[in-house]
């Protein structure tokens, strides 16, 4: 396997934008990201395409060409990938597989999704079906519902409080506030995040990510001819995607993603390192207790200690393993198939040295954690500087 | 790359099937399919999943790690591919590669369509997503009405006539009828074609290929691997995915489908053959049009003589390249995302001489071509004995 390089990254701003479509958010990531590396997309040898529920939100199927043939790229495999809210980090690693294996050398990777096309009743019901549809959807099982259950056992199990939820929270809205492209740009205070409304207790307002628009895409090339497109490559040291049940009730453990901790292990062992030397990391807040779970899963602390692990400030900018620097998915925003992408962006953005006000110090090795459905699919992705 | 090879197949029956679920369609296509290659769930590295619209369909999304945990797959990767009509295709194409790139050994793929839940408008509505959004969808265009201009423009310009369209259909039920998994078992005649209820002029019921539940698998490993697993390995000589715009009107010319032509050539370089030395054919006849087109754009007959081809029976079973044995997307049925890797199922039956009824008497060299949408996508696959 070669080794592949990021030699590209591009993105849209997260918010909502009721003016633009699917598409036109997708080429504008595309353009950015082509314009970085310095390469025209005729050089484009596959398309991978993350999207989630294209099909639902704006109408419309066979989404890999449908864009890739907007941005003129046409002919070359274009292939959609579809794994609930990692659908993108999905697309990334099949993506990276492909260049470490040599089947291409300049592969483009998008994720995108238009969200706030339907009324959010709506939207909830379409991110459910990424639930079991036999049992937890056919209950009315809404996401923040069964990310409520998972914070109350884990509450249950390990004394977890709503502190240690509301700390994620204030952090990546602190973080957010620095992110000029975040589709909040807010800073709340303890107070604030412990007196949210309630949306599935224990889980409020302020522990559940964003209902976002937005795209994002990053081109890869062997690391051998990085060179001839950029003078900032980053490196792809480790990645993995694994799986697991979708169903709660079919889970031994709520309490920890079997997914993550198996992603992380394979990641780790990839790239020849351990979590103590993850400088920084975009972690999947889809929900606050997402955070604090996935910290514990990745090593980053010990199990049930992830809320104090954040409540102590050791992950905020400053600390000494800054998580969500973007904002996360609670600031920066969740266009669901954008996600993984994104994430991979923001990683490189910080290893590039190019992260601005919410640039960090050590930013040699960071680790990008994507996570589909309550836990079914995640992709962990380590990326390092190439030099 | 690995030469790669075949291991295993499994289909369940394609047609109406009011008392199955998504999953248990595709858990019984998994497990013919693992016992025809004496393989164990634990065994396998990777699942790669090609649906349409489970989503729409049933309700369903985030399918692969779904229906892999019900088969006792878990912890590897597990992927939902989504190409309009060239879903499992595609995902048999990725599989494919990531087998011969030495990424995996043994790799299951998946296809997987259960449409007959939703009343016939709706399924005409959710198939429609699959043509451009902006355009084609938003003037009311349905399959049907965008394959009727193809074929209308393909009657200007080359003399085709209704009778040749005909001739597909009759020659494709034929077919059908010796195929015990088909979904219409229903010889028709010539008259009955031509006699049949207008749905898009000029295409009649019968130039309409069906609505219809089922699933497909497909095991894959490395050549040298292969006698471990089976001593009837099918070998994957040649294989491409392709892409073109989606739109009709964005096309020069919409009697030829570009990606068809493209993915041939690549596929036939790849295996060292041409158009000469296909014995046989799965040609994804969506419409007896497509059929038609497919053929000359594969190079089976030449441009514009794809309707006397198929009328003079060249195509037909004891014909000189018999096309769609298994009855095809008219006959057999055609649970979109199930398409593709069922026609790779037909493919490997036939060179393992198994074919029963419908066998033919060559069958050394098979091709297998799969459509998505009105030709945004195409995978070619050309499988041969492995001895």
């Amino acid at each position: 396997m070669r080794p592949v390089a990021v030699i590209g990254i591009g993105k849209t701003p997260f918010g909502v934008f009721p003016d633009r479509d699917l598409r036109s958010l997708t080429t504008e990531a595309i353009e950015k990201c082509l314009k970085d590396a310095h390469c025209a997309p005729a050089e484009v040898e596959a398309f991978y395409l993350g999207n989630f529920a294209g099909p639902s939100f704006v109408g419309q199927n066979h989404l890999a060409p449908y864009v890739a043939s907007a941005a003129g790229i046409t002919g070359v495999p274009c292939t959609r990938f579809e794994a609930a809210c990692a659908s993108s980090g999905s697309a990334f690693f099949h993506a990276c597989s492909s260049v470490a294996a040599g089947m291409y050398d300049v592969v483009l990777v998008g994720g995108v999704e238009r969200m706030t096309s339907q009324p959010t009743p709506r939207v909830t019901e379409i991110l459910a079906s990424a639930g079991d549809c036999n049992g937890e959807i056919r209950a009315g099982a809404t996401f923040p519902a069964l990310f409520a259950m998972i914070a109350r056992r884990h509450m249950h199990q390990y004394g977890t409080r709503r502190e240690h939820l509301a700390a994620v929270a204030v952090k990546n809205h602190a973080n957010g506030a620095k992110n000029p492209d975040a589709h909040l740009k807010k800073l709340i205070t303890m107070e604030q995040a412990l007196a949210g409304k309630p949306v599935a207790d224990p889980l409020t307002l302020y522990d559940c990510s964003l209902i976002s628009d937005g795209a994002a895409a990053v081109l890869l090339a062997p690391l051998e001819r990085a060179a001839g497109f950029t003078s900032k490559p980053v490196r792809v040291l480790g990645i993995a995607q694994t799986s697991d049940r979708l169903a709660l009730d079919e889970k031994e453990d709520i309490t920890t993603f079997a997914a993550v901790a198996r992603a992380a292990q394979k990641a780790y062992q990839m790239a020849g390192v351990t979590a103590k030397d993850i400088d920084f990391a975009e972690l999947h807040d889809c929900f606050t207790i997402a955070e604090i779970i996935a910290s514990e899963d990745l090593g980053f602390c010990r199990k049930g200690e992830g809320g104090p692990y954040c409540l102590e400030g050791r992950t905020c900018l400053g600390g000494e393993k800054p998580v969500n620097t973007s904002g996360g998915l609670k600031a920066k925003g969740h266009p669901v198939g954008a996600t993984g992408v994104a994430q991979i962006c923001d990683v490189a953005l910080q290893i590039r040295g190019e992260a601005g006000a919410r640039q960090v110090k050590k930013h040699s090795i960071g680790l990008a954690q994507n996570l589909g459905g309550s836990g079914a699919t995640c992709v962990v992705s380590i990326l390092g500087a190439a030099a």
